[in-house]
């Protein structure tokens, strides 16, 4: 009698649907999730619930975007919704088609579908290219692209990211019509609290911390905290709390891993300052970049100074 | 012969329309606009047009709200298009309605249009409400509650600003169905540049500024200018440049006015520091609460400095 | 047969005698000094050298005069010499008298014997009283004062402290001559390096640490770190390190003990930051007022940072 | 009939004298001062009062000493005597002679006359070389030298600058006895108040200032008054007011000159900060070294950010 070999668990990974989206192509990033389920949602609340209730084991989620900064839904969620934690991060460049059912021309388009934002990105180019056009607003890119092969769309054309191709049997009217070639989107992938993936020496820690109260130099203060131990923040963003004008709670991205000892300084730092602070996590940095710091921040220099005081209180000679 | 009286010039005010927007409730709180035009327009873009290109004396827009934050495309506008000037500020409460065709029924209502926005602040009513409704994603509320009339919108019902029922025959299903009763939308009028309104003791002062370089400790420094001169900001805010992910513009409201000493003191050393400051003016607070300071930043306090300098350089005896 | 009791060991303290000074009537105030040895010497290094070199326990030496400032020489001495530590802090009334060889009265005193800064101390009572007096400059009070009953000395009369009259037969001519009646000078009690004294509530650690380096912003930096662990300096003195104009090493006194988190973390901070630091003791204060912080400085808010910060790097749920 | 050519005014000079102390070394650098009236006085107060009560034009003073460290006499007495202005910086080299009797030999030396300070910067050498020797303090060096000639003084030898030898027939019994051949004295020279000599570009700023309230952080706050204008700090000596233990004022030297704009900022400021600042002036530096500062505190950044809000206020088009 034989035993079977063992089958790895299959895990399930939650992402904004439907396939085509730029939220995909970041999923597709992903090594560990090659092979498994990917389960399209609608909007980030319900990717981040697919977590937080046990139907996914992880969620790929939009944060920010270099054109139109933080994404203030999936900011808003991490801030809410406890028990979550950044494992990773992505960049996918924003790259827009223009896309309508096969045999159509580019110039047989009048009504255009697209995202609002999408459709803000790519204004010098309609403007130019289809100065007649007017807009249909839709809720999402892929869903309108789709929709002009279903019948459920008026439009004639859809604004769409170019991965839509791989997957319907769309005319391809126009590539790269995105007015900024740099634009980039940047992606984070959650999971359930979990520890930190190790430090790689190119992470970056996210959090979200309120002010102790509306006094002029309360962040001034907060900030500090980083600044004193050398440490750079790559994102520093106020969304209001939502109980009054004038109340921000700080989306911050710092360069560095709770496990350097000067980041896991000035967490202590933060949390004795700050009413509340949400770790979101600490994780490799898309970009590999080496985290760079004044050697005095190093690791080591916190060390000896704790040896210092350790034999300072015990009586010992000074080292 | 009789001369005939004077008329006095007839002044253009461009807000985001249609007639029944929260913006025409912001315009409507503006004194000197009674009786002039109104010139409904689409976005913000549009209306700041033109202010700069002379068709408006003024524009209405919507600049942050309480449950959303910052409006990122006024921000930006505000940010990108030089010669215009903050003049006044307005708050409305958020305070939505449920309308439709005359005759409809509230259990007649499925699809509802609404602006994606106006749709997540009225999520927890619908949901209680009408559980089996869908959504149509609208690029205007009122514009889809219009279209409700004209033949032009599939839906059964609209998410409305209370102000459409003023100016069409619609049905009313529901008052009051936004999910927060305090939530309110921050709007300001904006004309061409001029002098700044007199001082009130209760002024806000709104400013763009970027940092002279990506280094720890520069939105520190900025942030020092103001909390050095004993006065609190009321919105700090950032966006993207746009040219690189992690490189802002931050947007700020500080308690004051220009012509207070402190402020002017702070606006001089924000100008040093920062390689590109937008004054967007010193206008009297919505609120009209007066603002407090620690009273070593009092304007006779600063008259009291210069004069002592003034003797010290003359060789004058020290006061 | 009986056994002997056991004798305690003899300990023996160094002071800046001979009998009769300020700095015995500090001495005077150690309780555990009663009955031992007190050992009178010349000036602050050999009392401090006595200690290093095992001569003796102890040395009580001035440090700090309401009037004059800091005693330099002490402060050097303890920069320079390692292996010492305060231990406790006494307080002494300056408080001069007049004395003179017995028979002498006040009309007959021309010549005045007298350190330079008693001298200095006493001299408006001297100007009023003998107008027409000389000032001979003497190196200790006591000794001058001795000097007009052994004849080594031209002086008519000498200025002391008050505890002169309990060891020699010399005529009081005056009593409170000095001008300021409030003047107090401050003692420490110096040991070999050993564990500091517990923590009672009302603290006093004293360092001694260098700059980096001469920029703008060094000393700033050094202040910060007592200042945003809400520490007060009750000393900030700067003395010359002596290789070059300008260079200086700062003399602390910092209100707490190094056993209170908030000093700890403080120390740490200097430690890292400096690149001398002296760590002189923690002891009671002289005047057992208790220290005074703010509450997000208590030892609980400290501990529970650290309690935090270890679950998030285990990837235990928040708490 | 000739007219005869006009006298110029005669001027005079109090320095610390007699003839032949480093004071008068300090003073026969001015170049001003040559063949006008040098008098001598016996101490700081009294060189100052000559100059207030127009006894003498100008008083050259001590200030610094680089291993004494600040001269607090000097300091005080700038502090509570208004109506001074310092004029002028000069360093003189801290240089010892040993100087006795005429046939006198080193061998027959056993007690030396010397100041107190003088005499613990020459104690390696007189240890090493007369280690059988006795200390005979005095007020003044130069005196003591004098009185070795005119039988008032019992002593063999006496301590003094090299200028003794200029004025007094006395035998040089050896040289450079100082323990540290880099020891520099600092003078400045003081006149009534007066506006300050035109900047150079290598000046220097004496303030005295007082904090507002003994809180955390108050010190800091002042220095950032410079910092914040990058101002480096030369000279920061703390002196007791002399009310309580704990109370200071403080002694500083700045880097540039009031009519520097970053200068005449931070003055501003620390008016506004200060409950009590003295400017003591602005003057050349003794080593003319030019003072360095980062371009974004230059002159013309202040001018022009002067009309930048000039332009803001008058509702000019921002520049």
């Amino acid at each position: 009698m034989t035993t079977e070999p063992e089958t790895p668990p299959r895990r399930t990974y939650s992402y904004l649907g439907p396939a085509g989206t730029f939220t995909e192509a970041a999923l597709a990033q992903v090594p560990e999730a090659r092979g498994h389920t990917w389960r399209p949602v609608r909007n980030v609340g319900e990717a981040l619930a697919d977590v937080v209730e046990g139907r996914s084991d992880a969620a790929m989620i939009a944060i920010e975007n270099s054109i139109d900064g933080g994404v203030s839904t999936a900011q808003d969620a991490l801030a809410t919704m406890p028990g979550l934690r950044i494992v990773g991060e992505y960049l996918v460049p924003v790259d827009f088609v223009l896309v309508a059912r096969p045999g159509t021309k580019l110039e047989d388009v009048s009504l255009v579908a697209a995202h609002p934002v999408a459709y803000a990105q790519c204004l010098r180019w309609l403007t130019e290219n289809l100065p007649a056009h007017a807009h249909l607003p839709a809720a999402s890119n892929v869903a309108s692209a789709v929709g002009l092969l279903d019948g459920t769309s008026d439009a004639d054309a859809a604004i769409s990211p170019p991965g839509i191709l791989e997957h319907h049997e769309l005319e391809l009217l126009a590539e790269k019509i995105g007015d900024n070639p740099e634009a980039v989107t940047r992606f984070v992938l959650v999971a359930r609290t979990t520890a930190p993936p190790a430090p790689t020496g190119a992470d970056k820690t996210s959090l979200i911390a309120e002010l102790p109260e509306d006094h002029p130099g309360a962040l001034l203060e907060m900030l500090e905290q980083f600044a004193t131990r050398g440490i750079n923040l790559s994102l520093l963003a106020s969304r209001p709390i939502g109980d009054a004008l004038g109340r921000y709670r700080f989306v911050i991205d710092a360069d560095g891993h709770i496990e350097d000892e000067r980041m896991a300084d000035a967490l202590l730092g933060l949390r004795r300052f700050s009413p509340k602070v949400i770790f979101l996590g600490s994780y490799p940095r898309a970009d590999r970049a080496i985290v760079r710091y004044p050697e005095r921040y190093s690791d080591d220099v916190f060390v000896e100074a704790r040896d210092w005081l350790r034999a300072l209180v015990s009586g010992e000679p000074e080292v």
